[in-house]
């Protein structure tokens, strides 16, 4: 089906959407990053060392108390320009299918990202952080507190993308 | 304002909900754990060995393919029993005010839950995991291949929580 962006690659598989949803999600804020084409994002976030910026909205401001004290810290944002039907993908970098659990593409039924940031500094309600890959002015989800002790898993392989590294 | 699990604590701090909702979830599976209260769960994930299972709708079950080849698995839900108003608060077991973003508690503008679990094996669209600290029956969003080079930071330091530690 060629290259479309948003489209369908050949071997790709897509499944019926349900009918309706289940439940629904406040954008509390935006990230400004420096990437305004999607082909211009890195392909993933250790790419880079752009220093990019969280804006929180001001309703939630007050729920940054004590995020300062965070080395790292997981960002969920909605990557809103994906289709949510896909279920095997080939994406174009590495040419074979697989499911789209298997894969951190942003086409996926709930279209959440979550990356884990280097927290900078948080002046009001922005957090300077380095460690995105996403667009400029995606809508933010949520902020958590990284904990080495349960987030942190060095040991772990991903399989079939180890694979291909040898 | 006592000790009601859902409740306001003294201390503790509620913003005015968003009018409208900006985007909507589909839940994909359900997650199946040994706990049905909630004051039964683990504290965090790290504290039990439970074998948990994640059951993924079959709509989706094709979206598994690779996913028996990670280790580890990062798992989005949704807690759907907490209130979404919360900017400050009063964590039972700290008994410190702190921000909802510098805090894992499911009380939060978007109750979207970001657990990495150790993947045991996939039989047709059910994974055995351990490293869940979740509510029988929760409602499953996602599931990502967990990449240690990008998602692992076991340098990470949450500083409030590393000073009551000491």
């Amino acid at each position: 089906m060629g290259d479309d962006d948003y489209g369908i690659r050949a071997g790709e598989v897509t499944a019926e959407l349900p009918q309706h949803f289940d439940a629904s999600v406040y954008f509390i804020g935006r990230i400004r990053t420096p990437w305004t084409r999607r082909e211009d994002c890195p392909k993933n976030a250790r790419e880079s060392d752009a220093v990019c910026t969280i804006e929180v909205d001001a309703r939630w401001a007050s729920a940054l108390r004590g995020v300062e004290t965070c080395s790292h810290v997981l960002v969920l944002y909605w990557m809103d320009k994906a289709r949510r039907d896909l279920v095997v993908q080939v994406p174009r970098h590495y040419g074979e299918a697989r499911g789209t659990f298997a894969l951190r593409s942003p086409a996926r039924p709930n279209p959440i990202a979550v990356s884990v940031v280097r927290l900078l500094n948080v002046r009001d309600n922005k957090l300077s952080v380095v460690g995105l890959d996403c667009l400029d002015n995606t809508p933010l989800l949520d902020l958590k507190p990284y904990f080495a002790s349960t987030d942190a898993a060095p040991e772990a392989v991903v399989g079939w993308h180890a694979k291909r590294e040898r």
